[in-house]
């Protein structure tokens, strides 16, 4: 992975937008375009250049301010729901950062120290995930916008149905589990690899579709507190849920906004944009259940097939039916029944950078998988994702699960 | 005043501006230039294209939904504090929305129609409203940006010391007040003309300053609750207010963000962005009181001198010294001790258009005057501005009055 | 007024609560009778015991903080929404509080002292306020409770039906109006006399009826909203109120709570507990409006006839249609559309007493006449009662006024 | 365990209240001792009588719906903030609900029905649950108001010095976990029992104390934010969080409210009303972490003394250094590092009664052991309580843990 590449590929994603779009934050978790494209900066500047840079000398001073994130150990910070009142600095200002930035980096990308080369991969997979969160916020913008603009063009999507949901089962017994240091790039979280007992369990080959999700709801799926946890009964009640976001019902039918706009729901993709909580209650209301982490990975790593992989329609497409467990990586991260907390022996990284991933432990839920927002060589069997149980704004979707009897 | 003229001044005040800046809500009570822009050619289309004009086409349907600021009758409307996260209609889009409806206005212009030509007249006097909101929202939002950017060059400022702050005394009686209807423009709120008795009573000759305001701090006068309205304590308290908007301390002195930039305070400028809460506390530790509005209007009505005219420093400037009563327009408005309600006998306009002023009569207090932000030609003596008391990101300030011994 | 019977009425007041009854807060505005109880006396212990009571000795040292309202000069104080929190000091710790202070008081109850006769009369007024809240705010509790269990036994209320609404028509001109100081008891907010012109005005005769007010609903009064104020409006969707406090709706017919229980609303009764947005409103509906402070005072000050004197049921009742101007006090107290402000030349009283009502001069509304509830020998025609517009758990009513055409 | 003797614990934990202590809701989470009287009773009438009992008559049919808890499958409920309200029904009319209920209990009671007598069980069991929480959240009551009462009269409290803390080692491997069905009561949320593996790990001997706790505070715990979650750092700095629940500085040493009154901290005694947050911010700062459930459960599975078994101090006392690891039930509940979920192969109860425990499995986190606030026979290894994150006002403690190297 070079770090030419992934910088390019953060800009490239940017191109399709106005300049206006690039300030926008449509909801707190949702942040501004051109925050991304500073803060990916900042994060070689406060981490590689500002320690290791020689006499590096910082583009501006309030930056520091401005585009941290959440990283206590570096300082105070621009309050997060306040990140889309910034016109300044203007998007002409944020790319000379980041050019800047990247001409100063050439020095240090030659380095063959070992602790600088894992610092500079760091913040590659770093920006890896802020390129996901650029699609997935610009969406957020434009699916709230009473306009409902396309990001991208309309474009021919592969139709296709879905195969028949099948329960693929999975010997249990005593596994390994999470990643192996030094094989090859993982965050903290992963670590350390180590033994978990498996009950035998069963997977569904594919994701919930649209279909399924919508007949759901015409059971009175949201209506029935008996499907749902306490908390996500109380959440869509309290804002008003009554189906995925994103979704609209337009005289009795449901349209869905996608990137390349609102356009009838496709009855064979994965359903996406939902919440643990509707993910959960939709699988109680199947008879099922969800994945734990450590089964779902234990089925990944076995999995030959990659399943779609990511393209430039940033949307779920139908599973293909090929694949024996199909859809594990490409179209929706997959929520999972494990709260998100340390491994046995975890240790986060020394310093602020150790803020990356340890802090979160409380609270939310592991996703697995990835989505068609992911960059293509970002995901892993091992990785980690986590989010709130309300946060629905993600590519999420719904793999079932099923305890297999006297497993 | 011509409509080609206010037309074009609206897009000049946003010369000076990024595309960004137009597009930024840093307040729910603050909205983003291009809405203005935007909204105040929606109501040409509003209130006279689409009744009056011949075939008139809309430009878009989505926009009667879009830029209605708060015309129940008109329908439905984008809540107002999401107004920043539109960043579809482009500025260009908004710009080709003002050429669409400023072309078809044309036959509309050359009509004699007294009904129409009253319509066109609360158009471009409702627009320049706007204009003056224009420069107090953009200071709002580079005022409360880290940055501190200016919106002006920095200019060299007229200094100059306030004359001394001395009580003319005004006597008392049966007085007319209000404006004549059919006289000139004037809104319907502040009709009709009126008879109402005044005490003999003083005014200070100029706006508090400052320098006198600083004072009113040093002694303490944000921590003792004795000059304070009950809700104002509690809004200070609240929101730890502790001077007015955009000043900061800074190593022991005091900084002031202008449209120029921040810079140290001047302190034979008017005190601005201050609250009624704080306008009123001011009053009392200075062992006098807010005018009422019928004391303000008798008092400008004998005025003869215009005081500061506005002029493109868009900020208030020391009095001049040479009139017997100065600033009465033009520097900030002055809050009234008087709670804005319908003067005997008022009525709204019919229609839609009466929500204009009347329905805003509860809660909000009086000013009265002008401001540096006030387009020169629409200010006058009958002028009732109002807002609510805790609000301060107006060019608003503080007259003094005192009641005459005996009076 | 004699002390010990102000006092002794405050606790015969209670007597037909139940312990519990006595400790409940169940809005924020509503404070638990036990918490009135000691808060009059701590009146009696703050501003005569302590500062004139030889050798004084209080009750409680906590008490200071528990039982200040909000005297900021008095100091902290326990935060309003937490009274009903307060289990402790029990029911009989407050009355042996009562009997500690009231034993005291004998002493200066003999002294002919001016200012403390002036303070021990402000105290006995003071209490007699809180009688009133006792009552409205017994019956929050009351009436909030899904029991609704009633407070009197259900009596036999007089029927009859009102008279026909009649404008009756006051000449305008200059008129004084406030009170006259020395004259009899006032508070400080009815000084100081003052001269003031009225325009001719119409007064309705009777209080408007809960059978005008359904019909008011019937009609849409509640979806339109070219009736309300914009706050108004806002109030009503974000509260979802459809409806005056105490009224349900069940099987088609309005029920009402009365402090003598739920039963069938009765339609010539004034309507009551509706906020001023309410009451401004359902004038707006029935072409009228709400009158001025000044006007209603100038009425009552020639009203011969006193109306509905309060009774123990403490509800309003039917006007009796023998009165020219019927129901002035002992009803419903009357919304003015006058914002609450000082009269020109108020002076609050000295040192803690002046928070008295001075500082509440901002954002409420003037209230005149007296309620049901009302102690009887509290009422007169210069009384200035104030509350926020969308208070209605007071016994609010409206009387309707309009301009004389040509006045 | 008898019906009788539960039923009447329960009463007999209230013996020591004032009339007006039964009603208070001191916060949203604390219920009013009145409530649980109610409550308990309510769910034998609502799972026992009414479907069960011959010719059943309720007692108030308004008290389904005033005393449901969140049985969505009972129906709509009272809002649980608005408990505090109610001062009807009286504590009189309550506890002849409960001897109503009683009484008709009997015939039940008898009945050799294994369905019946499991319910009977589950209820007895529920009504311990809230014999707890009468404990705790009359401390709520109590504690926060000012005068800080005692519920018991001041005990001799046992002095002596808690032992070091020992870290015991315990070798993993693969164990098993959960409750066996049939073999004594449990609730659903602990079955079914299932392998699980363990790494070697190791727990302190005893309970982190008030004098170690202090220590943390000293060292700036409470502003350094490595030690903490990022959730737990929000929430202490929205709260003003700077010490346990009931901690106060008074002249730089700590006094603590416990039931018997505010006293000086005991260094000795462990800490308790804690947050997770503040649990596991210790055991970074001790260089320890908190146990997983599954560890806890494998250690106390082992450990033959129940540590000090509550008593009727209802406070935490010293450990007696007794046993090799001590103060596993009786004195604080232990935060565990496991959020709470189900354990595989989860079964919730049928009907109504299986949102008992299942419907929670979101957003908390497992506490293990008891309390001294928990009934005598009420603990178990394999017991799983649940709060969230935030929650303190239960006898919350602290449990280190480490990962024994190499394990």
């Amino acid at each position: 992975m070079r770090f030419a590449d992934v910088r390019a590929r953060t800009a490239a994603l940017c191109w399709p937008l106005n300049i206006e779009d690039h300030s926008v934050q449509p909801m707190v978790d949702a942040s501004p375009p051109k925050w991304h494209l500073a803060h990916t900066t900042w994060f070689f500047e406060t981490f590689l250049l500002r320690p290791f840079g020689a006499n590096y000398t910082r583009f501006h001073p309030a930056f520091e301010y401005l585009f941290n994130s959440y990283y206590e150990g570096v300082g105070d910070r621009h309050p997060r729901p306040r990140r889309g009142i910034l016109s300044r600095p203007t998007l002409d200002e944020v790319y000379a950062y980041r050019a800047h930035v990247d001409v100063r980096m050439a020095a240090l990308l030659a380095s063959d120290d070992a602790d600088l080369r894992a610092r500079i991969q760091l913040g590659l997979h770093h920006e890896q995930q802020h390129q996901e969160l650029i699609i997935t916020d610009i969406k957020a913008n434009l699916g709230c916008n009473p306009l409902r603009p396309a990001y991208l063009p309309a474009a021919t999507e592969p139709s296709g149905n879905a195969p028949a949901m099948v329960f693929v089962e999975f010997g249990g017994g005593l596994v390994e589990t999470g990643a192996r240091a030094n094989d090859t790039f993982c965050f903290d979280n992963e670590l350390p690899r180590h033994k978990a007992w498996l009950d035998d369990f069963a997977l569904a080959n594919r994701l919930v579709t649209n279909g399924e999700y919508a007949e759901f709801i015409a059971a009175g799926g949201y209506d029935d507190p008996a499907f749902w946890l306490a908390d996500g009964w109380a959440w869509a009640r309290d804002n008003g849920v009554r189906a995925p976001m994103y979704w609209r019902q337009e005289g009795g039918t449901w349209v869905e906004y996608r990137l390349s706009g609102e356009q009838p729901l496709r009855t064979e993709a994965p359903v996406t944009h939902v919440s643990y909580f509707e993910a959960d209650a939709f699988a109680r209301w199947a008879h099922a259940r969800l994945p734990t982490e450590i089964e779902w990975e234990h089925a990944a790593a076995q999995a030959g097939a990659p399943g779609n992989l990511p393209d430039e329609t940033f949307h779920p497409r139908p599973a293909n039916g090929r694949e024996r467990m199909g859809q594990l990586f490409g179209d929706c991260w997959q929520w999972t029944a494990s709260g998100y907390g340390p491994y046995p022996g975890f240790r986060p990284l020394p310093g602020a950078l150790g803020e990356y991933n340890g802090k979160f432990m409380s609270g939310q839920q592991v996703l697995r998988g990835g989505s068609c927002a992911t960059p293509p060589n970002h995901t892993r069997a091992t990785y980690r994702n986590f989010f709130y149980p309300k946060d629905r704004w993600q590519f999420t979707g719904i793999r079932l699960a099923r305890t297999v009897a006297g497993g």
